[in-house]
């Protein structure tokens, strides 16, 4: 009761239906993103330190771009970039925290620490590494989701993995999407193809939960393709927001 | 001997190799810019005013992350964008000015007052409508172009033609590089094929000139049909510059 009191003073003060707080999503709110995102368009805007676009001003002209050109939703890593993005899109914005640590190979909102500032973005979605690599401190998937997942029970999480046998333990960890953004970047799926077609139809038919297609989405055809594979919604990245990654495919195609 | 020496001077206040004048390039230098682009992409970076992403700053980045990404030239809309663009980016600039005049269809660089704004910027290919539309102040292009020559005798200037027949008629006028920009664009090429193969193949066999593929080009495949037909260079821009519009793109695959 104090929550929905909280969100309404918010939403009215801000003038925007997203609000900050610990637990700040309704199961209702969580089922209208889910809606709102459903067989739409995600794209992901991100620059990070040392790319040619690196500004939390320019990601919110992305998104803003992406926005105008249909997207029903926006990916974006950062506390920056999200508030930023936030001031000038009324979009449902899933957020991630890329951050190394010295003793794991998950980068993708590793820790508690990632998961409550994206909690305090008023993100609408968070989204995690969730496949099974020791997360930093050898803390594993099952125990750190947990805990998640006590702290914040109404948040949407979407699952970053890699493989089929990841998609299907996230489910039932309890994400409540499960995305393919990791298939192809760890060891066991660096030579599956790219896309991953199979891995999308797989999923969608065992996971029992919203399947998103992110990952190796280079071309309108290739989104048409996975769309096919009955995802509820698809992130593109780098061939919408990242000119140098899209420039190199052009030039190779100048060279080959 | 006076350019030639004004231009060391120059080059050297500025550490770079671009220079501005009245009439900055040598028959030499000249040659040398068709060779730096040759076989090579060429990344358009403009957003026009009410564009989300316009600003002289993001273009600039915009033209740098092109050059991280291997373009061998940037073409550029404005006095703005392109001065800021080359204090970043070490590549031949084509330069254009896009402006609306009451009197006629032709807005790019459509006076010699454009022309001379984007002499002083140190463009190393200044590019034009080429079409045989009439110019503002009911002038033709056979004259125009006429006075544009005699002012800047050294100066490369690239023909944006709509037709073959505009092509042929700009190699004859003395235009250096014969682009197909406009096709597409006019009256009588608006139900042509794009991109319009054929107009390059034909434009290569017979203009006598380089001819640069511009216009249409949405994907690495594309554009390597396009480089087939013998071309000298090619244009890329919204594929590569335009988040909006490549959303749009994306946008349309989730929905047919």
């Amino acid at each position: 009761m104090e929550n929905t009191k909280n969100e309404q003073t918010l939403g009215e003060k801000n003038g925007r239906k997203n609000v900050v707080g610990e637990d700040q999503c309704s199961g209702l709110n969580a089922m209208g993103v889910l809606e709102q995102i459903k067989g739409g368009l995600i794209v992901s805007c991100q620059a990070l330190e040392g790319e040619p676009l690196h500004s939390s001003i320019i990601m919110a002209k992305m998104a803003y771009a992406a926005m105008l050109g249909g997207a029903r939703g926006i990916r974006a890593n950062s506390s920056s970039d999200i508030l930023e993005i936030k001031k000038v899109v009324d979009l449902p914005v899933i957020g991630i925290i890329k951050k190394e640590y010295p003793d794991s190979l998950v980068y993708i909102t590793p820790t508690i620490e990632e998961v409550a500032r994206l909690v305090a973005c008023g993100c609408e979605i968070i989204a995690m590494d969730a496949t099974n690599r020791k997360r930093p401190n050898n803390e594993a998937l099952v125990s750190f989701f947990e805990e998640v997942r006590r702290r914040y029970p109404h948040q949407l999480f979407m699952a970053d993995c890699a493989t089929y046998e990841e998609g299907r333990q996230a489910a039932q960890l309890g994400f409540d999407l499960i995305g393919t953004t990791l298939n192809g970047y760890t060891e066991e799926s660096v030579n599956d193809p790219k896309p991953n077609y199979c891995l999308l139809s797989d999923l969608v038919r065992d996971s029992g939960k919203p399947v998103i297609a992110e990952g190796n989405i280079w071309s309108p055809k290739q989104l048409q393709l996975a769309r096919g594979c009955g995802i509820h919604a698809a992130v593109v990245g780098s061939a919408i927001t990242r000119p140098m990654e899209i420039t190199k495919r052009f030039v190779k195609a100048m060279e080959d």
